[in-house]
């Protein structure tokens, strides 16, 4: 009723004239135009890109999947992880700056897409990559308490962990509906992930708990605060909100480096251990990470969660096919309770 | 609304006058004046038979899984099964004849609560007997295609099947939201039985997946079926509908054991290898088999399925205390979906 309401108030040949007087105009008016243009076509706008988007998480993050599989055929990790993400970081902010220029180029510089910052837009953006360095640090230890395969498992409290801090920090209301398939979504991916030795997880200790579910609350946290930082300013363009996360990206994740690597980066080299797929992932990795920013910038952190977990399922059908992997009963029935979980969101929607 | 309204059409101290008036009047009369009284105490007398059958029946079948596994632990069935499925329907027969001569001498014999039939009533019965007797039966051969734990999946394809047949024959309308509810607690059944063999069910042949499929079948339209039969005539007392649908049962079942068990029983007597917990198990499934027909009669099949599942799961859980059983991972996954799913069942009602 809303929409209606509103595209009813827009004259249709006011907003075509407005449309066609934007030619020959300069750039940096056009833009400003456009974002007055009636709220029918944003609408229409909005959804495509969210489709999009979200479609390019869900290819990006399964071939991800797919790509550190692949590289472990290969043998074990033979490079630092550290420097692959300090690449990851660099090479972000490299593509945003590529970005960046074009636009400058085509719209010229305005007050929403110059590089220039003020400390109080920056001052929050250190926050998340500082909340990921000490997740990746914790991530060290849990392994004294949990074995990989549990650890699996236990990475799927962060579907719970978003939600209630998505719901708590940024306010935003899902319906009982939608909490029901977010419950749904963690039950699914993790039965779709269980094995022989899924079990030996409830042996975990007291210590193991904790850990697993703080580094679930500092990995929601982190999303939900980039969610945040982002969208506090819609009309300021992405790529210089990405630009600047990832310039402190680059600086915790040097910090990393000199933490857990120094002696194998001092003696070996930077680069040591890298092979064609290790280029791969690196590229691999900063695509989904820009997809990631563009789902917070043009969603949010539930439909990120939604399409990382369907990025996970779609990975083990593909593996069936590239690496012979075997098809449990409880993929297929957890595939079928995600599937179900991914209906109740939309079907739940609040009006 | 539509309650509402009726509720201020009826004058409640018309209701009330007319319950006094009950008193001393020939019960042939009092029971079809209590099919006029207003429509609010009658849906809430519903709600609440409702409720007292579904627990009943939940509690039942909870008990009679532990009986089972309790009269495993003493060793494998001693006894013959048919014959225990027989003394079973005598004794639902015995139960309604007796329920029906305290409901003769409390409100005399009525067209309603008379036992005398016709054809045209009876007809149907042996219809849900025949089923069973078919699909007992082909279950002898159906595990030649699978074992005992894949049988125990495969049985899940019942829930489904009771959802599917409930629309098509008794043409009843489930909501989205509801059909949702329903995979998932086919899925949630099935993921809390799962097991480190699971695994092998998918490897079932094709003739074993028919078979699977057409007992689901047959196990569906039975319980539709009798829904059906006792539904159709509503204010048929439901005592007088179960005599007749157990005395087929009766007969039924002794076909039964002249096909199966008619030399064991010649040669080793009717009673051979009962024991204490033998005797528990018939009047156990004695009772909830009446419990059942409670369900069909005040509720549905649907209503039936949801709580032999929560049974399922109740089971397991006094099993723990009881067996010192352990618990999986895979049912703790399970019964939040099973939990998820009862939720949505309520949620979704259609208005």
């Amino acid at each position: 009723m809303e929409y209606r309401k509103i595209k009813d108030e827009d004259d249709d040949h006011d907003v075509a004239s407005d449309l066609e007087s934007l030619k020959g105009k300069p750039h940096t008016v056009a833009s400003s135009n456009i974002a007055l243009v009636g709220a029918g076509s944003n609408e229409r706008t909005n959804w495509k890109r969210k489709g999009v988007v979200t479609c390019a998480l869900t290819i990006l993050t399964s071939s991800q999947a797919i790509l550190i599989v692949w590289s472990k055929r290969a043998g074990k990790y033979e490079y630092s992880v550290t420097t692959a993400n300090f690449l990851v970081e660099t090479l972000k902010c490299a593509l945003s700056l590529l970005a960046l220029t074009r636009i400058w180029k085509n719209e010229g510089v305005t007050d929403d897409n110059r590089l220039s910052t003020t400390y109080d837009e920056v001052k929050v953006f250190p926050i998340p990559a500082a909340l990921y360095l000490f997740k990746n640090l914790l991530q060290y230890y849990i392994f004294a308490y949990v074995d990989a395969p549990g650890y699996q498992i236990l990475k799927n409290l962060n579907i719970i962990s978003t939600g209630v801090l998505y719901r708590i920090i940024l306010k935003k209301k899902l319906s009982e509906i939608q909490w029901a398939g977010f419950i749904l979504l963690c039950c699914g991916c993790t039965t779709a992930q269980l094995n022989s030795n899924s079990d030996r997880v409830l042996q975990t200790s007291l210590p193991g708990w904790i850990m697993a579910i703080v580094m679930a609350l500092l990995s929601g946290f982190a999303g939900v605060y980039t969610e945040a930082i982002i969208k506090k300013r819609p009309s300021r363009n992405i790529n210089v909100q990405n630009f600047w996360l990832y310039v402190f990206g680059m600086a915790f994740n040097a910090v990393a480096i000199v933490i857990q690597d120094f002696d194998a980066v001092a003696n070996k080299g930077f680069f040591h251990g890298y092979s064609f797929i290790t280029v791969l992932m690196i590229l691999n990795h900063a695509l989904s990470g820009i997809a990631v920013s563009m789902v917070m910038k043009y969603a949010d952190n539930i439909v990120k969660v939604y399409s990382t977990s369907v990025a996970m399922l779609l990975t083990a059908v593909v593996s069936v096919f590239l690496f012979n992997f075997h098809l449990s009963l409880a993929f297929f029935l957890g595939s079928t309770v995600v599937s179900v979980s991914v209906y109740l969101h939309s079907a739940g929607k609040l009006r």
